[in-house]
This record gives structure tokens, C-alpha cells and sequence, in this order.
């Protein structure tokens, strides 16, 4: 029996982004303080659609659509790299990198699998739907977790401040307001424990 | 505003399965042949039932159910750890083991999301569900996908026979007869490229 054409191009897709769980970020781990890698990352962030779906400004979203695109959101970097968002200049050069990665990777995959990541993946961009708002608020809250939970481990390493963090992380609100309530009293409490630079 | 305990419990859960990114499975990376981890493996499955769902034996897989089946299925190893499973002596002992790791850890959610995570991981477990079978060939394919392109590195660490390789994995075709096709083709290719000893 021959492999379908299909199947094959579905199988080395699934091959390539094998490559994604060697995408370190900046947040490290609980326990022993490793780099987290994108792969890790993006199941944390499934796990916590699944639990905390309730708690999205909008009524119902789509957990499915929203658990998938927190899964593919990052498979970008296998070309474009991590980018540690705190560094303006290097945000602006990631976007055409990553519109370039999103063609070559997706387009791997049969046509139609392909036009739905890619259309999931501009979709998380944009953070316009309510899918897409909490999987950006999710995406968000979970380095903060990391990063109060290892006394702030990433945020003394390269220096950061409340404000920046405030900045980088308030679009959580538009997600959840419950959430950024959380994740408000984090920041606040990381500051008053010295894990991250007031100011 | 106070955080609420049901918020409360849901993050400390989401913080302990941190730990799911430590424990080491004996399938290695296609890159640096470093060990995969159950986290990452978890995500790995994810990607692969929503692109393969269509290869199901049953019509109409309900996809969302499966992606939870996989993303929470090894969660129990935090406690009860990886269990190379050509060993069988190995693999009886930690049939209990893993139940009460069940009990503590999916306790640790508000009850009736405790529940549905305990049914789901028993639901996968018992592999008689559509979902359950499905989600049981992807998680036998996954790692054959990984030793095949690493030229079988852990099977020829562990010195593992074709037989073996047949009786652990044949129970994909219950969840789809298209995807056991194409893996007795890469564990005939195995054996014939020399990764896999035959007997």
C-alpha cells in the first residue's frame, strides 16, 4: 500500500516543527531555572484555555479555535527566532520575518490545513476576536506566573521595570478583566518582594 | 478585589504541571537527540490529531475531546514518572501508581473540572472510546516518527526488536488502519535501514 501524497505532506510538517521544542524563550522554568522552550510554552498555554476559558470577557468562545491557535502561535519562531519583546527595534524587524516563516512552514501542509493555520495564525496577530483576545491573554499571564514564581528570575536578568511590564502585558485586560486583575496584583506584589524594578 | 479560590486553584494546578516539562522520556529529539519531555510530547500529539483526525477509523472524531485527552494524558507521570514501556514488570507497578498521582493532582481543581480531567485521562486509558483509540494511535506514532528519524536511537540504545516494536504499537490500527499502514512501512524500513533489530 502507497503512503498518500497527502499524508506525507501532513507527516513532514509534523517532522519539521519537531524543531519548535528548540526555540528557547526568556522565562525559565519553576524548578530548576532552565529556559522554557516554545514547544513547552505553547502546551502551558492549551492547558490554560482549557481551564480558564470561563473567564474571557466574552460569553462563549470557541475553545477549540482558541486552544489551536495558542498551539500553532509560536511555530513561527522555528524561522523567525524568540524575540525578547521588551527591545522595540528587534519587534518591528520579527513581523516580516515571521510573515515569511508562516509561508514557508504552513505551507507544507496540504492546501486547505495550510489556509486555516495560516488564516488561525494572522487571526492571534491581530488580536481583534475574542478567540484571539484571550489566547493573547493567556499568552501573556503565563510568563508572568514564570516569572513571579522564580522571584522574578527573566525581569532582574535583563533589567526590567513595572512600567514596561504594565505596558507590555495590560492588553490581558481586553481578554479577561478578571485575569488582569490577577496578574495586576502579581506585578505589584513582584515589585513590593524586589523581583522586578519599580518605576 | 480579592482573587477568588477558584481562580486560585486553578493556578496553582497550572504552576504544579510546570513540572510536566521535566520528566524525560526516552524518545529523543530529531536535532540534538537530547530526550523529548512529556510536556513537549504533549503538545507534539496535540498538533498531530488536529491534522490527522480525518485518518480516524470512526467518521467523526470529536476533536476537541481528543486534543484534551492528549494534552492532559501524561500528567500523572509528574508523580508516578516515565515508564520505558518494553518492560513489563515496569509497566504492571505503575498502573497504581499513576491513579493516585490521578488523585492529587487533577484534586487540585475546583471539583467539576477535577472530574472531567479524571474521566478524560481513564477515558484514554481504556482506549474504547473513538477519541480514546485515536488518541491512543497518535500517541504510539509520535515516537516511531522520532526513532525513525533518528536512525532509531533509543530502540538501539535498549537493544528493542521488531516484534516488540509491532506488539506495543499495533493497537494504532484501532484508531486508524490508514496511520498502522504507513507505520508498518517505517518499521520495515527500520529494520531493513539497520535502526531496529528484526525478531
Amino acid at each position: 500500500m502507497e503512503v498518500s501524497e497527502r499524508l506525507l505532506q501532513q507527516l513532514n510538517f509534523l517532522t519539521e516543527i519537531d524543531e519548535l521544542k528548540q526555540i528557547m524563550r526568556q522565562t525559565v522554568l519553576l524548578k530548576d531555572f532552565r529556559q522554557e522552550n516554545d514547544a513547552e510554552h505553547s502546551w502551558h498555554l492549551a492547558m490554560m484555555v482549557i481551564l480558564l476559558s470561563g473567564y474571557s470577557n466574552d460569553n462563549e468562545i470557541d475553545v477549540l479555535r482558541t486552544v489551536k491557535m495558542v498551539l500553532i502561535h509560536d511555530i513561527v519562531e522555528i524561522d523567525a527566532g524568540d524575540t525578547f519583546c521588551y527591545d522595540v527595534h528587534d519587534c518591528e524587524q520579527k513581523v516580516a520575518k515571521e510573515k515569511e516563516a508562516a509561508n514557508r512552514i504552513f505551507g507544507m501542509l496540504p492546501k486547505e490545513q495550510a489556509d486555516k493555520f495560516r488564516l488561525l495564525w494572522e487571526e492571534f496577530e491581530r488580536r481583534e476576536t475574542p478567540e484571539a483576545r484571550f489566547a493573547a491573554a493567556v499568552d501573556r499571564l503565563q510568563p508572568l506566573l514564570l516569572n513571579y514564581n522564580t522571584r522574578g528570575r527573566a525581569w532582574r536578568k535583563h533589567g526590567v521595570k513595572r512600567s514596561q511590564v504594565i505596558e507590555r502585558n495590560m492588553h490581558i485586560e481586553k481578554g479577561s478583566v478578571e485575569l488582569w486583575d490577577f496578574a495586576k496584583q502579581l506585578i505589584d506584589e513582584s515589585v513590593r518582594k524586589g523581583y522586578l524594578l519599580d518605576g
